[in-house]
């Protein structure tokens, strides 16, 4: 019986997580949460699993929480709560699925415990990838992907040596305006990029995919998780989302992880990593069903962000912390109707353009870049 | 170093394992060949790489070969040379390409000397899995596949539980004939037959791909390579030849294996697994560049060889060797323009209802029934 300790409760992927748990009862015990704000859909979480544990935001989330719970609930508040139930000595693996950069000191504690680390979280590679590769090696970690693509590579590199990659191909569905043309971009609505053509996933993440954003930190996070410079990995277009990545070896073998869009999959494997389960609610891949699949060539001109992320990537120290800090920004202002869709991506470029690199960065270093970029973003955004 | 001793040098998957050995001269040394009679293919090979024996067919072959060659050459002749070569405690690697079921006894002998033996000879497992297996499992021998489907499954498998298999999925072609329907595959020629699409093999596999009897050897290989019930075995037709197979495990991931059709791959992942090395005269796959994956549900009734197949194995004991043997002698029938290419399904299927199985049949039996089949099949091949 696994301990399980997830961070970020009530996100897409903290939901799912919860269906996987729920599916083996047996395997797995669902010992401490977190989540922010959304006591509503905290609250029948708690009561149908019933954490040890319960993490919030801040007093006033814990006083609202507890007028709706009867009877004893352990529930403390704050960001150093979160390191607390991550290093507690009956967690036996921590997934961080928060979102943003409020799990990355838990996360780098929970390695230090050598707990099992299952990462959703992109902020924590992307931002501090070198500090918790570190850590991970130091404190002999493995380190669990738990988003497809990562999976899939993790996957494919089962029994491998990866001294023989050759390349890593990530694969990128385009997102929903993949059809769309630069110049159609100007005027899409809100509600237009959210509709998301394979994946249900969470509102920042669905318009990540839009711009190509996500597979650019996911470039980020695959250059720390596996070790290969960004030179080796490689970003193709594949609409139907069936291929979740592929490794290059060196005798041009290609070795690919394939299946029905379900981020169950990702998820399960990495709390059941190196074995696997049924997963009763999943579908089998019916490929003579999809019938075809298309490739196509990554267009960097047409999504400017992924070109971004790769320069921020092999610049380094605090790039990527300011490429992620202007980001999320952007998308933020974007979904609250205040820039258009393309104006994502100039907040990015000019951000990244007026920041003056630290190499090799600290913890602190990083988050008060954050702060800054996050501060400087929003009082540009104004005149973009 | 390793000593490889080639068993069939002069076939289609014999040069092609001297071109990976040429490749890596400080890895490979080719210690022994064998060849049935072409000398005349046999000459360079032996001037090339100066093996230290050469088995051949006969001792008429033995002195054709010997009146070309100056200087002192071991040259040996009959089967149970094979069996010499294969044996020799300088052999490291035994790579058994040779055509038929010539190659069974030198197989189980190279096993019980705890050789590392590479099979491209479909007989080999299609006759005699049982005996084959049970070897190789006594004397804790890896067997490991040259063709293009079963090295993608035992590659897909790499660092993975075989207990965890949901089905195996083999991906065929569909053959020189796949775009023809059944009325127009009464007057296809020998040509158009021997024109593969995809792949550049020899005429035997070649037409065995057409009628897809290929396919149906492979499931029965798999079957014994992997210990996986017939049920678990999913044949999906896949025009491009790109994935050249896959596993599918309990949570319903997939891992397949891609790469260009190019048997070099294969043959140096046989002769290097468990590593991998740089394979010069190959190509990247251009997944971008090929743009569209196709898939098709399998058409029985389109391909009934694969349905023998598949019934042939479910049955076991001395049926899989009734069809390879009648499946043999058809297409060496029609290759001579003595039958149509529908008469050669007539004929395996007419060999199959005839025989009164076996069950499991010693060495000796097989090779029995093998002899006898070849005999029926030649007799009643003009009264289709």
């Amino acid at each position: 019986m696994k301990n399980i300790t997830l961070l970020g409760a009530t996100g897409s992927i903290g939901v799912q997580t919860l269906d996987v748990i729920e599916a083996h009862p047996e395997q797995f015990r669902l010992f401490a949460i977190s989540f922010g704000e959304n006591v509503e859909k905290a609250l029948p979480i708690i009561k149908k699993f019933r954490p040890e544990w319960i993490v919030v935001k801040n007093d006033q989330v814990k006083q609202h929480l507890n007028s709706f719970l009867s009877g004893n609930h352990n529930i403390i508040a704050g960001e150093t709560a979160l390191e607390e139930i991550s290093t507690h000595h009956k967690t036996d693996v921590v997934v961080n699925a928060v979102m943003g950069s409020v799990g990355l000191k838990a996360t780098l504690s929970a390695i230090e415990q050598r707990k099992q680390v299952a990462i959703a979280n992109k902020e924590t590679l992307v931002t501090a990838g070198h500090l918790v590769m570190n850590k991970a090696k130091e404190h002999q970690v493995n380190l669990l992907p738990i988003d497809s693509e990562h999976s899939a590579i993790f996957q494919a590199l089962n029994g491998e040596s990866r001294q023989q990659i050759e390349k890593i191909i990530l694969t990128a569905s385009g997102g929903s305006f993949r059809d769309k043309s630069r110049d159609e971009l100007k005027n899409v609505t809100v509600e237009d990029a959210l509709n998301h053509p394979n994946w249900s996933m969470g509102a920042k993440i669905t318009i990540d995919s839009a711009t190509m954003m996500n597979k650019g930190l996911e470039v980020i996070e695959a250059h720390w998780l596996f070790n290969i410079p960004y030179e080796k990995i490689e970003v193709i277009q594949h609409k139907e989302s069936i291929i979740h990545s592929m490794v290059e070896f060196v005798d041009y073998s290609v070795i690919a992880q394939l299946g029905t869009p379900d981020m169950r999959v990702p998820i399960q494997y990495a709390l059941t990593y190196p074995e696997r389960m049924k997963l009763p609610q999943s579908e089998h891949l019916d490929l003579a069903k999809i019938s075809k699949l298309h490739f196509k060539e990554m267009d960097f001109s047409r999504f400017p962000c992924l070109k971004y992320a790769y320069e921020a990537g092999k610049t380094g120290g605090t790039m990527p912390a300011v490429l992620n800090a202007a980001n999320e920004v952007a998308v933020e202002l974007f979904l609250k109707g205040k820039i258009n869709f393309l104006e994502i991506e100039h907040l990015v470029a000019k951000m990244l353009e007026n920041h003056d690199v630290i190499t090799n960065p600290d913890l602190e270093t990083i988050q008060s870049i954050d702060k800054e970029t996050r501060m400087k973003a929003r009082n540009i955004s104004g005149s973009l």
